[in-house]
């Protein structure tokens, strides 16, 4: 290896700079990094020209984002790296309920409510009944499990996104099931929207001939003793969609029943089990 | 393949999102941006915390970039990212003047001077008489090659980095070669200085057990008609950063002697021979 930068060489010299004492998991990290940026940079014969775009794209995306908006995040979202970080850290037994992406729109601190009231307070949308149960991989019931749920409302907007507009926690709530492990609640049937995309995701979206919608779904936390957390969604699976959200948080097990019931209460209904898994020693649900 | 997002077929999941009719060129670098990042992810095993980290330096990144700070190219420039693309799209034949990382200090409209005139005006500094040729590869004198040069003064700042403290382009000129293409002009010996490392890449480089010097250099844009444009430095060989520039800019053909005269007129006398090649058809030298 030449003494200086070489093309040939160029990650052997730029790893060999790192210092002897440092932390081993940065390290390595960092050599893997370097590693795959320089593969990329030679493969696709990066041109000086590209390199600056890149360079004025990153510097954009970082300038854009402000303490409600997170562009990294969604770019991270756009090009599958959130989902494959979080499938690669989320290997789940079959049965047990999946992850997927947390998005930019959770806030702790949502009020505890009662189970079966309802989260929704902007009279906007078709009601829906959520309901179903916590159980773990024997199909017992999960007492004390904390569900924290949130959506969209009618329009496609969280209450973060217009909080002159909407009530304050609308479409928001936290409940905590009992010893039967059951959980209800009223939200609306939630619709689809566009990720944000008036920044550089956004621009980036639509060079890739992508649109930025994903499809309708309700969020939820659901952490209980001695269980792992589950970060997930469940998606209304007839949505036109379904087979393309834009941050690919799509799992075929997260597609939940929404049966139209007009039964005086609610317009829909959509039941849906939340299956948890023992946490790992040494891990614990609120990781 | 599934029709949803999944751990194995990540990569082609994501690429396979994008539309028929985009820019050819395009669609490839994302492809392979999107194959290299993937492959980085589940290489390296990466976690949830790790991945929190990275959106937070990125984003930190892009918010301490200003009109003045180019935060995303000083990362570029440690990763060694930036002499890569140089290095990959500028072959040059043996015995042609190679080329070296831009930096982020030049300006373009510094004054143009007459030959031998000097560029410092700061009064501070070993004065160095910088003088040789512009020639092609057949030792042929280039005739009406401009050279835009600059440099740190003896504090190791930049004009620009101290505008306050500094003349207006002290340490900066434009040169214009005769027929003989012969260039001269006084400056100062340069001397070595840590690029800006009070912001991420500052920490970055620290967690790496990396310094943030740079070894002494005059900088060199070289062009002229017909010509390829040079874009380099002349490095102060005995800098005892010159095998550890912390943006991997040192080239071996491009330590440059500098003898001490003391004549009388200067300190220094450092001489050095630009060689140019011929631009390819349908490019030129102000690419």
């Amino acid at each position: 290896m030449s003494q200086f930068f070489t093309e040939e060489d160029s990650v052997e010299t730029v790893n060999a700079r790192m210092g002897v004492e440092i932390n081993p998991r940065l390290e390595k990290v960092m050599a893997s990094l370097v590693r795959h940026l320089h593969a990329f940079v030679k493969d696709i014969h990066l041109t000086q020209s590209e390199w600056e775009i890149m360079i004025d794209f990153l510097t954009r995306t970082g300038q854009i984002c402000t303490g409600e908006r997170q562009e990294f995040i969604l770019l991270s979202d756009t090009l599958g790296v959130s989902m494959l970080v979080d499938a690669i850290n989320h290997h789940r037994p079959v049965g047990a309920t999946e992850n997927t992406v947390l998005g930019p729109f959770h806030v702790a601190g949502a009020p505890e409510r009662e189970m079966g009231t309802t989260i929704s307070s902007d009279g906007k949308g078709e009601s829906c009944l959520f309901e179903g149960r916590v159980i773990d991989l024997h199909g017992n019931p999960v007492a004390g499990a904390r569900l924290d749920v949130w959506s969209d409302n009618a329009d496609g907007f969280y209450d973060v996104q217009q909080p002159d507009i909407q009530p304050k926690w609308n479409n928001r709530g936290v409940f905590t099931t009992g010893a039967d492990g059951r959980y209800s609640f009223v939200g609306i049937k939630p619709v689809s929207y566009p990720i944000p995309h008036d920044g550089p995701v956004g621009t980036m979206l639509g060079a890739l001939g992508r649109h930025p919608y994903r499809p309708a779904h309700m969020h939820f936390i659901v952490t209980a003793p001695e269980f792992e957390k589950v970060v997930t969604h469940t998606f209304v699976g007839d949505d036109s969609y379904i087979t393309s959200d834009a941050v690919f948080g799509v799992k075929g097990t997260l597609l939940a029943p929404f049966e139209r019931v007009n039964d005086g209460r609610t317009v829909w209904r959509s039941p849906f089990d939340f299956v948890l898994t023992r946490a790992i020693a040494g891990q614990h649900s609120a990781e």
